[in-house]
C-alpha cells in the first residue's frame, strides 16, 4: 500500500481551484526532504529577496520583478491601457490579424498561450467565431518563415507588433527591416500598423517614435524574457486575441500566494524543485519529461525548455565556480507520445523523470461505446502510463488540472516560475542572465565580419578558382577555411558572387 | 588548424545532390574508428540481411522492408493506384480537406512533411495557392482535438483518411467512432468519404469493407510505423496535397544507395551511428539534440524522437542480456532556440551532442543592409553557434543541404532510417519492436476494467460518501484507492456518477 500511503501524503492540493500535484512518484524518502530543510530555508530567504526588490541578478546588476510585477499589473494603468487600445483595434475592425515578430521570450509564451486558450485553428475560424484579431509569428531570422507569412498576409489589414526588451534583438530587428522594406514596396505605410514593445529609449523605441508609430509600450527592464508571459509581452498579444488576460494573471498570483508558503509540505515549488534536486544528484543527471495529456499543451515542453535550460543552464555559480548546471527539458503531448518515445522511457535508459499534466474536463462528450467517453480513454491510458512506468521503477510526477483555461495555464506558468528560481537557490546560481546566448551572439556577428572581409577580398578577382583552404588563404585566414568554405557554399547557392562544383572529392569555387 | 583538416577529413559529400554532413565537431580519434570495423562488418552484414528479407524482428517474426520496399514502390500498380486516387480526389472538388486519422508512425511523418513542404499556412491559402486539399490530423484520443476539428471541418467537403496496420489502433478508432457519429448526427453517409489504410483483412479493413468505405488501401505487414513515411502511410496525404512523392522516393532511395557502401569512410549512415555509439559510450550517455537552421524543419526532432527512441529504447538486447538501453532526441530549430535552450548547451551539462542541418539555399532574397540578407543572418548565427560551442568542447555534426525539397527530405530521413538500424546492429537489439507500448496498452486496458468495475459498484448507491480509499474498499479493491480516487475526479468533472468536494485535506466524493 506504499503507493496509496505515499499518493496520500506528497500529494499537494489547493482545494479552491483544484489543481493538485503529486509527488508520490518519485524516489525520495523523508531523510531526503529533512536533509534539505537548509536548502528550502535558503530558497525562501532568497525568493523573499527577490520579492523585496534586492539585486538577484548580479551579472547584469538588475532586480527580478516578474513576481511581484504582476500582482501590482491588473490595477494598473498600463495594463488598462493595454486593454483599451485592444479593445479599440479589435471594434474598428481595420486590422483582421497581428504579426508578432519577437524571438525567445518574446514568442513562445504568447505561442503556447494561443494554442492551449484559442486552439490550433484559430486562424482559420470563420471571423464570426473569433472574438479578436488572427495571430501570426516571426520567431526567427529564416527567408522561409517570412515568406510563408507573406503569402497569407493582408498588408493593409494587418498589425504588427515588434518586441524587443533591447531594441537591438538582431532576428526580430531583421523581421522588421523586412516587413517595413515590403510595406514599402506595397506603397503602405508600415508604421500604421506597427506597434513596439520594447524599453524606454532603446533603439527600437527611438525608431518607432521616429517614424511615427501607431503606438509604444514600455517594457520592465527587470523582466527576463524567459519570464515574461505575464508581463506587457504575453498581455498584448493576449487582448488582441481575445483572450481574458486578468484570469490568467489572476491564475498566476494565485499560484505565487500558494508558492509563497514556507513549510516545502504545503509549497508546490519548493516540493517541485526539491524533486528535481534530488532526481538529479544536484546535478540535473536526470532528464525532465513534460507530457501533457491535453492537445492543447502540446507546446508546454518547448515552453519550459526554454523556462528552465536558459535559467539553469550555467556555467558558473555565484561564488564563481566552474558548476555546469543545467537540467534537460524535453516532451510532446500524451497520449500520442506513448507512440513515439515512450517506448524508451518505459523499457530503456533510466535516466529521466516525467511530468504528466492531466485535464479532468473534457471539452466534449463523446461516447464511443458501452458508456466510455473518449476522454475516459484518454484518462486510461494516462494511468495506465503511469502504472507501467512506476511497475518499471521510473519517476514520474503528475499535475492534474480541473479543466483547462487561461487560469489554470497562469498557474503552471507561475509554480515552474517558482520552482526555477528555488532550484537556482539550491544550486547557487544566478537563474536570471544568459552568458552563453551573448557569446553566441558575438561568435554570429563574427561571421558576418569574415563574410565581409571575404567579399572584399574578392572584388574585381573575376575567374579566381580553388577550394574552400585556396579563398581563406586569399584572403588571408587560412585557419578559417571551413567557414570561409561555407560562406561560399551560401554564396553559390544564392545566386552570390561564386558559383561551386564537386570535383569527386571536394567543392570547387570559382569567382563569377 | 586541427579543425580544417578534421573538416577535410570527415566531411562526407554526395557531390550530385550536393548534400554533405561534417563530423568533425565530434571528439574521436582514428583508432576509435578502426576498433569499430567489427561493429562496421556486423552493421553491413545486418542490414544485408533486412534487405534479403530474412527474419529481422523476431520478437514478431517479421522482415522489415522498408528499406527495400521503396525501391520497387515507384514502378508499381499501388503506387499508381494512389496517384490515380489522389489526382481523381482532387479533380473532381469534391472535397477540400483531408483528416489524416492515425497516430505515432502515422501522424509523425507526415505531419513533418506537410510542415516541410507545403508549409506553416497550407491550410489558410486560398484556394487557388493549393495544388490540393487542406489537411489536418487527428493524432490522439483527446476530444479536445477532435472538438477543435469540428470548428474547421466543412464534413460534406472532407476526405477522412484512417490508417492503423492492425485496425485495434484505439486512439485511431476511438476518432474513427466519433467521426462516425457525428456524421451520422449530420444526416451525412461517413463511408462516401471514408477510407481506409490497413492490413488485408484487420479489423478495420472488414469494418470499410462491410460499410462500403470509399477506398481501402492494403498496408505491409514487415513495414513498422515508424519507419513508414516512404510507404502508403506518407504517399497519401502527400498526394493528396499535391507533393510530389516521386521525387521524395527519389531521395530516399539515392540515400539508400550511397548508405549501402561497405566502406563507412564514405557511409554517413554508418558513420553517423559510429558517432552516436562512440559520444555516448555504446549506451546513449549523451542526448542528441536536433537543431535544424529552418523554420520547415521545426518537426524534424519530433519525427526523429520517435524513429531513435522507440527503436533504440530496449530492456533486452538479441541475446536476452537486460541492457536498458536507450538515445535521447529533442531539439526545435534554430537560431529561435539559441534563445531558448543554447544558454545550456553552450555554458551547462556537457551531456548531449548537437546535430544542425543547415539549408543553403534562401526561401527569399531579403536584403537587411550593407548587401546582408536575412538568410547571411541566419548561417552567420548558425556558424557562430557551431564556433561557440567548439570553443566550449561541445560536440557537433552538421548537414548541410541545398535546398529543401522533397527530395532532400526524402535523403534525411532515408539517413536516420539506416543509421538507426546500423546502430541497432552496433548493440545488438531489435530495432523494430515496441514491447514497452504493447505493456503500457495493457495497463491502459486495465483501468478501463478498474472503471468498469467501480461503476458497477456504485450502481444503486445513491447517497454514499467518503474519500478515494472508502470507494476502493467498497469496490473490494483497497489497494488500488489512488486510481480509483482519479477515475471519480474524471467523472466529477464530467458529469458522471459522482460530485466531489475538498475538505482541507483531501477531496470527498459522494454518489449522485
Amino acid at each position: 500500500m506504499d503507493w496509496v500511503k505515499r499518493s496520500c501524503d506528497y500529494t499537494l492540493t489547493d482545494g479552491k481551484s483544484g489543481f493538485s500535484i503529486n509527488f508520490a512518484g518519485m524516489k525520495f524518502e523523508e531523510a531526503d526532504l529533512a536533509a534539505l530543510v537548509p536548502a528550502f530555508n535558503k530558497a525562501v530567504a532568497g525568493i523573499a529577496d527577490i520579492e523585496a526588490g534586492k539585486i538577484k541578478n548580479p551579472d547584469e546588476q538588475r532586480k527580478v520583478t516578474h513576481f511581484t510585477d504582476r500582482m501590482a499589473y491588473p490595477a494598473s494603468a498600463e495594463f488598462a491601457e493595454v486593454e483599451t487600445f485592444a479593445a479599440k483595434i479589435i471594434a474598428e475592425g481595420k486590422f483582421d490579424a497581428v504579426v508578432v515578430n519577437g524571438i525567445g521570450g518574446s514568442a513562445l509564451g504568447p505561442q503556447l498561450m494561443q494554442f492551449a486558450v484559442n486552439g490550433p485553428y484559430w486562424n482559420e475560424l470563420p471571423k464570426s467565431k473569433r472574438k479578436g484579431l488572427k495571430i501570426y509569428f516571426l520567431d526567427n531570422t529564416d527567408s522561409s518563415g517570412f515568406a510563408d507569412l507573406l503569402e497569407v498576409m493582408e498588408p493593409e489589414k494587418t498589425l504588427h507588433l515588434v518586441i524587443s526588451k533591447s531594441g537591438g534583438t538582431q532576428e526580430t530587428k531583421n523581421n522588421m527591416i523586412a516587413m517595413e522594406k515590403f510595406y514599402a514596396s506595397c506603397n503602405l505605410n508600415f508604421a500604421d500598423c506597427a506597434v513596439a514593445v520594447t524599453m524606454k529609449d532603446s533603439s527600437l523605441y527611438q525608431h518607432a517614435q521616429a517614424d511615427k508609430w501607431l503606438k509604444i509600450f514600455d517594457m520592465a527592464e527587470s523582466i527576463g524574457g524567459r519570464t515574461s508571459e505575464t508581463a506587457i509581452v504575453g498581455h498584448l498579444p493576449a487582448a488582441l486575441t481575445g483572450i481574458d488576460f486578468g484570469t490568467f494573471l489572476a491564475g498566476a498570483c494565485d499560484m505565487d500566494i500558494w508558492t509563497r508558503t514556507a513549510d516545502f509540505r504545503n509549497n508546490p515549488a519548493l516540493f517541485l524543485a526539491a524533486m528535481w534536486y534530488l532526481a538529479g544528484n544536484g546535478k540535473g543527471d536526470r532528464n525532465m519529461v513534460i507530457v501533457p495529456y491535453s492537445d492543447r499543451l502540446v507546446l508546454m515542453s518547448r515552453y519550459l525548455q526554454q523556462l528552465v535550460m536558459e535559467s539553469l543552464g550555467k556555467e558558473l555559480d555565484l561564488a564563481g565556480n566552474t558548476v555546469h548546471q543545467g537540467l534537460n527539458v524535453f516532451g510532446n503531448k500524451g497520449g500520442t507520445d506513448a507512440h513515439a518515445f515512450i517506448q524508451q522511457l518505459n523499457d530503456g535508459r533510466d535516466d529521466f523523470f516525467a511530468t504528466f499534466i492531466e485535464v479532468l474536463h473534457d471539452a466534449k462528450p463523446l461516447e464511443i461505446n458501452d458508456g466510455i467517453a473518449m476522454g475516459d480513454y484518454l484518462h486510461g491510458f494516462f494511468e495506465g502510463l503511469c502504472a507501467a512506468l512506476r511497475s518499471k521503477g521510473r519517476q514520474t510526477i503528475t499535475i492534474r488540472i480541473p479543466q483547462l483555461t487561461v487560469y489554470e495555464l497562469g498557474q503552471i506558468i507561475a509554480l515552474y516560475e517558482r520552482a526555477v528560481a528555488a532550484y537556482a537557490e539550491f544550486i547557487n546560481i544566478n537563474a536570471f542572465h544568459q552568458p552563453g546566448v551573448q557569446a553566441y551572439k558575438l561568435a554570429a556577428k563574427d561571421v558576418l565580419a569574415l563574410r565581409g572581409k571575404v567579399l572584399e577580398t574578392l572584388a574585381g578577382k573575376s575567374g579566381f578558382t580553388g577550394n574552400g583552404q585556396d579563398f581563406a588563404t586569399l584572403a588571408g585566414v587560412p585557419e578559417r577555411a571551413v567557414e570561409v568554405a561555407s560562406l561560399l557554399d551560401k554564396a553559390a547557392l544564392n545566386d552570390g558572387i561564386v558559383s561551386r562544383k564537386f570535383d569527386g572529392k571536394q567543392w570547387i569555387y570559382l569567382v563569377k
